[in-house]
């Protein structure tokens, strides 16, 4: 699948050198003059900071007594760019979400490249500055890598993995185990975007205004949350792969308690709603990548509420329904009429490929 | 290419339960209930650890005041199963080496399947097996991980990444411009069988005595070292991909001295050496993954070596040379003749995907 004509495509952050190369190939990859030329001028001078110029097989970091976070995820979406972001900053916002998801402040990250050969350096200098401008809007740095490059047709341009180590927050105390009836569950943002911008670009659908990915890091939203309210956060959960419908279902399973939701307070931009009634999607079960839901106290809902809505990227924040006795472990939706069901994790594939 | 008849393909370490699946397909990678049967009686079970258990988006690690050290590489060897190893211990190993090539006690790893659609269970399930003998032997474990699935033909079967953090040993302190003129160079086994153990599988060539890859975790080396000798330890390093000649290029380069090294020193077997020379290659190119290579202070020569030389993947630990004030940056290699000439990084791609 080849990129659209995306807005993330058209911004060039930055004028790419000249490179005597056009494209990678396996020589870039096999540990010689190719592969420290690649990392010198396309990767190292980019991230540059004293942990990585070390260029050693890893970063030494000193540290202080604490608790760390670590997390890892492997990116294999396709296409590489679509609207609202692409492979990059997708990399970058996955896993410091998922550090974040755990109560900590995202610090470190590693980044390891598998390429097909025969990318384009335009491409990947693209996804790289992407990388770059994420790691920085997240406040984290990228300390230690390795790039690897398969021949064509054994991979699909470019796949990238992050791990990443934070410092959990010392008010932290995310415990799936600590949620009590009459918890409220609260969702950041409206839903089904990231989803929804990757099937529209593989379909080839037009909107009347484009879907674009909700891809962005929210760590900084959490570290308020804690800062605020401390134990008072229950659970922190990033509805992706699966959608918000499995991530409820994991949590109910995980406390045996139910979890009571409502469809009117379900908040799904009007284009996103179109494209997925279109495609005979339902949007609980569309992945998101810059939405967190929070499992907390029901005394700080409305002031929670409106410490999340004051970020740019979660202003539509709601609170979509809470912790129940009645069927445990199973979550259960009011529709609009009235009426109740039950919905059930993702079954098979809805949306490979999709981080 | 596909795995041959090797002994490491043989030995399934663990009986392997009934699957009601055969092939891992797309639909094990959307994040919904087949991804959670996967993940569950696959991989989760397979490491089960209180870290790991938790199944958050992360792993919380508790950790005292010091200096981490944090690695990242993805494999992505092929074929999956070769002579002496798979893909499964080498990436176990290759970060626990690069943990302890940092001076650092390798204690938690992360682990990131990327699989292609297709990959048989059996296959699947000795790769984890594999990860968990080598897991359990370097004193590992296994605390967070992803699971993705790609198209068929968008992939080979099976790349994994590893992460790792490791605690740097108190007394280490590595660091390349602590090294001095007359510091020696030891290489803490016979080179090369790594690399030639995989094109001798690629080839089809069948040797006398099969070669094996040297995949083994070397950490408990290193501690020792450390422990007895601290600082007298300069720098450490493993020569994987580029071989031994690349990384004592990069040194040179990096240190600004020589690198003088004397062939008659070096220790290849003799059935790597025959097939080194059948397939025209030079045995200090190709890629080891259990050999490290560390430079010392000179008076501790011989007892280092005596500590290495204990370990049974170790036996044959040589000093191959010293750091020298003349030809800065480069590496010069005295022939067993006498003749002395220069060697450089390897160029392009001498053996793609080794590792």
């Amino acid at each position: 699948m080849q990129p659209m004509n995306t807005t993330s495509k058209m911004q060039l952050q930055c004028p790419m050198p000249k490179f005597d190369f056009e494209i990678i190939t396996l020589g870039h990859g096999s540990g010689g003059v190719l592969t420290s030329k690649l990392l010198d001028e396309m990767i190292l001078s980019q991230f540059s900071n004293d942990l990585l110029d070390k260029k050693h097989d890893g970063a030494i970091i000193p540290i202080e007594k604490g608790r760390l976070a670590f997390s890892t995820d492997s990116f294999v979406v396709s296409p590489l760019f679509f609207p609202g972001g692409n492979i990059g900053d997708l990399a970058i916002n996955g896993t410091v979400n998922d550090l974040a998801m755990c109560g900590a402040m995202p610090k470190y990250l590693s980044l390891s490249f598998i390429i097909e050969e025969g990318l384009k350096v335009t491409d990947f200098w693209q996804v790289i500055q992407s990388l770059k401008k994420a790691a920085e809007v997240a406040g984290i740095q990228i300390v230690t890598g390795d790039t690897k490059v398969v021949e064509k047709g054994k991979g699909d341009q470019l796949f990238i993995n992050t791990s990443g180590i934070g410092l959990v927050h010392e008010k932290a105390n995310i415990d799936a185990q600590r949620i009590e009836i009459g918890d409220k569950i609260i969702v950041s943002n409206s839903i089904a975007h990231h989803g929804m911008a990757i099937m529209s670009v593989r379909e080839g659908l037009q909107f009347e205004s484009e879907i674009k990915s909700d891809s962005c890091a929210v760590n900084y939203i959490i570290t308020e949350l804690l800062d605020q309210f401390g134990d008072k956060i229950k659970l922190l959960r990033d509805p992706t792969r699966g959608g918000v419908a499995t991530v409820l279902n994991e949590i109910a399973e995980d406390i045996n308690k139910g979890v009571f939701i409502e469809e009117s307070k379900i908040i799904i931009d009007e284009n996103v709603a179109g494209a997925c009634e279109l495609m005979g999607l339902d949007p609980l079960f569309v992945a998101n990548e810059g939405v967190f839901i929070a499992i907390i106290s029901p005394e700080i809902e409305t002031e929670a509420l409106a410490i999340i809505q004051k970020h740019e990227k979660a202003q539509k924040a709601f609170c979509i329904g809470s912790i129940v006795t009645e069927n445990p472990k199973k979550v259960v939706i009011q529709s609009e009429m009235g009426g109740k069901r039950m919905i059930s994790k993702l079954i098979g594939e809805q949306l490979p490929r999709i981080c």
